[in-house]
């Protein structure tokens, strides 16, 4: 792994980057990215110089695509001509089976492995990334044919250097659990921030405590990265949605008639458990 | 205000009382709680005596009643033939129509002043209290008549010296808002951390970002606080419960149709709000 490129240089990729540089790769690493983007992943050092998508193709052991979900598989399909079968192929999108499958379509016999970092921030762009970014969260990789690269074990070994724990999962596994536990926060969220938008009430605005600023953290997220990610998902999100919205009913009931305690122990101890797991 | 009693040293009446000695405070600060909590707050210098509720409306010039919301009900009522005149009892309950009533009822022409600081965590007790805990946060106070009382400027200070944002709200509008902006927000947390460990899915407890995190965080709480709380504002907490349900079938109806965009910037404007007013 002498030459690395990374197409879209936002949060997660220029975070690629500079965790590269923080562990020690000293090779280029070429940005694919907008005039803007590039500007701030080079002023910070995430990358080193920009290239065409041709071009990295051409140079590059390791291609990192860290584009919205929507964007990897048009990409998928433009480097479909260039790509060696040398080159590891990887991405760090949200969703899984489609890109996969655009993998499948358009590198065939060629290197790819799908990857999904989980670890974000509700800001966008190289000015929010951090060579920590990976540090102490799961990184899914999934559709391992592309194990075959000679340079997927160097790969793997920075993701291991950057503290991250590497997790194996089938796409279709991903899409659905992360449905659960990555897309319905998000969509919860955000419904919670507008139906208090909705609100005519002005106390509404300044009456609060710690807690509705935990709950609309995620609110705060870029649209367009999630409508990508949630049209991608669509099927096993709104299977989410639909298993919230039930409980969301029993609750309901269990409040109206005086009775929530066990609602209150079962989520308290998920709640434990996870933060159990996270660390 | 020589004296002060808390009734309920648990870790908001704790707060309050090692916050009166940071400002400096240096009178006595009875506790009227139980062995436990007397004694975890008496270790920390939140409290110097352990006193009966008798003798706290004999002795203290304010008196502070940290405990659950149906508790402080019984309170008021106990303590009704032993307040004096001049003494102020206020309390820190998280609802407040049905605590002014019952101060009405049983504390007729005496000094009562409701209130409510919106600064909490999830944990609970003296072990997690902190003088910091009210600083820049909002305190509500509510049902004014007490104002009469000649200790109430002082009170009124320390809260200031707290570092606390003094708002003034009827009983019912308080109730109103916080249904929205603190109740139904622990609602959706509780609902969404009991939704997901429902599913029998083992990724669901393992693979997930700080998004989760968050969003689970207030699912921690104790429900015994909680279903009082729920059971006094269960009008209000209705209301709120329903117009987030019906956000959330317009969310469904938008990611069915892959057109959430618009759902995203109001939630994200309503977020950045809450932010900026936080400050």
């Amino acid at each position: 792994m002498q030459t690395v490129a990374i197409a879209g240089v936002g949060l997660i990729g220029a975070s690629f980057g500079l965790a590269l540089r923080r562990e020690g790769f000293s090779g280029p690493i070429l940005g694919v990215s907008s005039p803007d983007a590039i500007s701030a992943a080079r002023q910070i050092g995430a990358i080193s110089d920009a290239v065409s998508l041709e071009e990295a193709c051409s140079r590059a052991d390791v291609i990192y695509l860290s584009q919205t979900v929507d964007r990897i598989a048009e990409t998928l399909k433009a480097m479909g001509p260039f790509v060696t079968h040398e080159t590891l192929v990887t991405d760090a999108g949200s969703t899984k089976v489609t890109i996969c499958a655009a993998a499948a379509q358009h590198l065939p016999d060629r290197c790819f492995v799908g990857g999904h970092p989980l670890a974000g921030k509700e800001t966008r762009g190289a000015q929010s990334a951090d060579a920590g970014l990976f540090r102490g969260h799961v990184y899914i990789l999934t559709g391992m044919q592309g194990r075959t690269s000679p340079h997927f074990a160097t790969f793997n070994d920075y993701l291991e250097k950057f503290g991250a724990r590497v997790v194996q999962l089938t796409p279709q596994q991903h899409d659905q659990a992360l449905a659960f536990t990555s897309h319905l926060p998000q969509i919860v969220s955000t419904a919670l921030a507008a139906a208090l938008s909705g609100q005519s009430n002005p106390h509404l605005r300044s009456l609060f405590g710690p807690g509705l600023i935990d709950m609309t953290r995620l609110a705060l997220s870029p649209s367009d990265i999630w409508s990508g990610i949630l049209n991608d998902n669509r099927e096993f999100v709104l299977q989410a949605i639909d298993r919230f919205c039930d409980q969301m009913k029993i609750t309901r009931r269990e409040i109206a008639s005086g009775t929530v305690e066990g609602i209150f122990e079962s989520a308290r101890e998920f709640a434990l458990e996870v933060r159990k797991n996270a660390r």
